[in-house]
C-alpha cells in the first residue's frame, strides 16, 4: 500500500481534462463573483465578494500551471467545459445580493467537496495541489453572517433563499451529468479501470450522497432548509 | 534627520483620506478589470486580466487594514472618493479589448507612480505599506505584448489607441483636480505645513511633470505616441 499511489495515476488525457474543468470552473467563478459584487448594498460587502473572487483566480493559476507542467495548454484543456460551466452560471444568475451570497457560499462549498472527492483518485502531486487550492475559508463567514441576519430581519427571505439553494444544487447536478455524458476520459477517471482503483456505480452513488449531505449542512448553516 | 520621520506624519484625517482614496481606487480597478476581462478574445487573455484584477484586491486589503489600524472604517474613508473614481471609470469605459489592455497598463502605471510620489510624504509605516502594494508587475508584460502585436498587424490601431491613451490621462487629471478641490485635508497633506515638509506649487508642478513623463514612457513602451 505504501507505493500504491502510482497505481492511481490516471492517463494524462483524463487528468488534463479534469484540471481543465476545474480551471475553467475557477475562471467563471471569479467572473461571476466579481459581477455579483456589484449588487452589494455596502462597499465592505462589495469588497468581501471581490476578495472571494480573487481567491478563485489564485486557484486558477495553480491549476493552469499544473496543466502546463503536464505539457498541455490551459486554454485547450478548458475549452470542452465552457458550455457546461457557462450554462450553469446562466441558469443561476442571482437577481439579488442575498441570492449572490448564497450562491457564493453554497457553490464554493460544493466545488470544494467535489475537489476533495476527486483528489482521492489522483496522483499525489496533483492531489496535493488540489488540496492546497482548498486552503482558504476566511470569506465564507461573511456570507453566512449576512444571510442569517437578513432572515432574522424578515423570515420570508428564508423561504425564497431555500428554494434558490435547491435550484443551485439541481443545476449543478444537471450540468455535471452533461459533462459526464460528453467526456469519456473524465468519466473513466471516476470509474477507474482494471489497473487503477475507481468508483463503481455504488461508490458513485455514495459520493453523490456525501455531496448532497454536505450541501444540506451548508444550507442549515445559512439558516435555510435544504 | 535620523528621527525626521515623525515630523512627516500628517494628521490622521489627511492620512485616512489618502488611504480611503487609494483603497477605493483599488476596489474600482478590480471591478473594471474584471469587467474588461470579458472582452478578451481568448481564455488566456481573460485569465491574464482577471489576474491583474486579483492583484488590486490584494492591495485593497492592505490599505483597508491600515485604515482599520488607524481607528477608522474603510467604508467611511472610501465614501468621499466614490464619485471621482466612478466618474473616471464611467468616462473611460473601454469599448474594445485593446482599449481595455491599454487602460489596464496605463492606468496601473499611473496609479503606481502617484503612489510612489505620495509615499515619500508619509510616515514610514504607511510608506512601507504603500511601497509593498506596488510590488507586483508580472502581468503588465502581457498587455504590452498584445498591444504591440495588434499594432504590428494593423497600424491604424496604433493611432486610435494613442488617442485613447491621451484621453485616459486627461480624465485622470480632471478627476484628480476634482478631488483636490473637495478634500482640504488631502490637499494640505500634499502641500505640507509649517511643521511638516510638503510640496509648494513648484514642487507640485514638478511632480505633475514626472507623472506625465512616465506616462509618455509607458505609451512608447506600448508602441503608441503619447
Amino acid at each position: 500500500m505504501s507505493t500504491g499511489y502510482s497505481a492511481a495515476v490516471p492517463d494524462d488525457t483524463a487528468l488534463i481534462d479534469l484540471l481543465g474543468a476545474l480551471a475553467y470552473g475557477e475562471l467563471t467563478a471569479f467572473d461571476r463573483l466579481a459581477d455579483d459584487a456589484r449588487m452589494a448594498p455596502t462597499l465592505s460587502g462589495r469588497a468581501a465578494l471581490c476578495e472571494m473572487a480573487a481567491v478563485e483566480i489564485g486557484h486558477y493559476r495553480l491549476l493552469a500551471n499544473r496543466i502546463i507542467d503536464l505539457g498541455a495548454i490551459p486554454e485547450e484543456a478548458m475549452a470542452p467545459f465552457v458550455p457546461a460551466l457557462d450554462g450553469f452560471h446562466e441558469m443561476t444568475s442571482p437577481s439579488t445580493w442575498l441570492e449572490g451570497l448564497v450562491k457564493a457560499y453554497v457553490g464554493d462549498g460544493l466545488a470544494r467537496d467535489f475537489y476533495r472527492e476527486i483528489a482521492a483518485l489522483l496522483d499525489v502531486e496533483t492531489r496535493d495541489l488540489i488540496l492546497e487550492s482548498l486552503d482558504s475559508t476566511a470569506h465564507s463567514e461573511f456570507a453566512v453572517d449576512r444571510v442569517r441576519r437578513a432572515i432574522a430581519a424578515d423570515h420570508r427571505v428564508g423561504g425564497r433563499l431555500a428554494l434558490w439553494g435547491r435550484r443551485l444544487m439541481g443545476e449543478a447536478l444537471s450540468q455535471a451529468q452533461r459533462v459526464a455524458a460528453d467526456r469519456d476520459a473524465l468519466t473513466a477517471l471516476l470509474a477507474g479501470g482494471v489497473d487503477r482503483p475507481g468508483m463503481d456505480l455504488a461508490a458513485l452513488g455514495r459520493m453523490f450522497n456525501r455531496l448532497t449531505e454536505r450541501h444540506a449542512e451548508r444550507m442549515t448553516e445559512l439558516g435555510l432548509s435544504a
